[in-house]
């Protein structure tokens, strides 16, 4: 295949999965047709089956993007410099971009909890990539030191969950009854927490 | 009312939410009717609207007396000796009683994301009523001096949030290979986590 014809082919597939996650997260997974993520993302619905054999597919490797994309550059810095500036300002930007896409992130965990069908492919492609390339990012700096020696499993797990739950509540409290902090106030407290825990004497 | 019709009202209350809950989990909201739930409760048809004016109403009342469950008596020991034990205990008795539960869990969390309509009574019934009492919770222990000051209601959010990710982990995972360590290594190394954080001078 031509360079140019791979280009065209990846910038496809990037377009149909983003027009899918879209339209999926606002109508439901089963109200959205093929044609209208087709329509959607400017290719012919033919194209879309050349890349995901079934729906179902598109949903999945739409939900691998989905946290490729969260996992970006900037998470790479948690926490090089085993600072607390370093450390609040990547989860600033984490939170950030997740209430930006709330809605995709409310619905691909609703059909994952929800469509139990879906539930294998989802855990492959979702949850055991994220928590594996945490897991790889807290080894790498517990080897460098800014980390204690820890269950990387287990701080993965609880690291990801406390951003799930800021991420929902942000989504259900529409009158910022619970969400009235700044993003600021509430990364700066994130970071205190994991970086000095809960105990008096490191007030 | 005479104290012993009350007691039975009381009772009736009980059996028909365990009975909701129960039948919601396995086969859905829309799947269970009220003649089903008040069957298994032992129960007539027409009690169950006295107590609860839709299938609706019975939902969230049933996720609200599953919080409080949840939050029985050996969660209001957190931390009050502000020790490593007594934390890991902690965690390790919540972790239990939530992954014995856990498919109602994930049954909740699933409509409370898919459902637009009952979102915002299940933010009240649950969301808001379990944070209220964790934070609750923490502002008496800064008080008393087992817990560093913090903001409650982030401290609180992070630690619901890491508690959630591995009871769902747990139901997603069935052939254990995310969550191979046993209950007391990840509930000894969430203590430590929440205790201490991930600062290398604290290993």
């Amino acid at each position: 295949m031509s360079e140019k014809r791979q280009q065209r082919k990846a910038e496809h597939r990037r377009r149909i999965l983003e027009a899918a996650l879209d339209l999926f997260a606002r109508q439901g997974f089963h109200r959205t047709s093929t044609r209208q993520i087709a329509r959607r993302a400017g290719v012919a619905e033919g194209t879309i089956f050349n890349h995901f054999p079934t729906k179902k597919d598109l949903l999945v490797a739409a939900a691998g993007q989905a946290v490729d994309e969260y996992l970006g550059e900037d998470l790479e810095a948690l926490p090089k410099a085993g600072t607390l500036d370093v450390l609040r300002e990547t989860f600033r930007s984490r939170l950030e971009l997740g209430w930006r896409h709330a809605d995709r992130i409310r619905f691909l965990l609703g059909e994952l909890l929800m469509n139990q069908e879906m539930r294998q492919a989802y855990f492959e492609a979702v949850v055991l990539r994220l928590t594996e390339r945490l897991e790889g990012l807290l080894e790498q700096r517990v080897a460098q030191g800014y980390v204690r020696p820890c269950n990387v499993r287990v701080v993965a797990g609880a690291l990801v969950g406390a951003f799930l739950t800021f991420l929902l509540v942000a989504l259900l409290d529409e009158e910022r009854r619970l969400l009235s902090d700044p993003l600021e106030e509430i990364s700066d407290e994130l970071a205190r927490l994991f970086l000095y825990g809960l105990q008096p004497q490191a007030a």
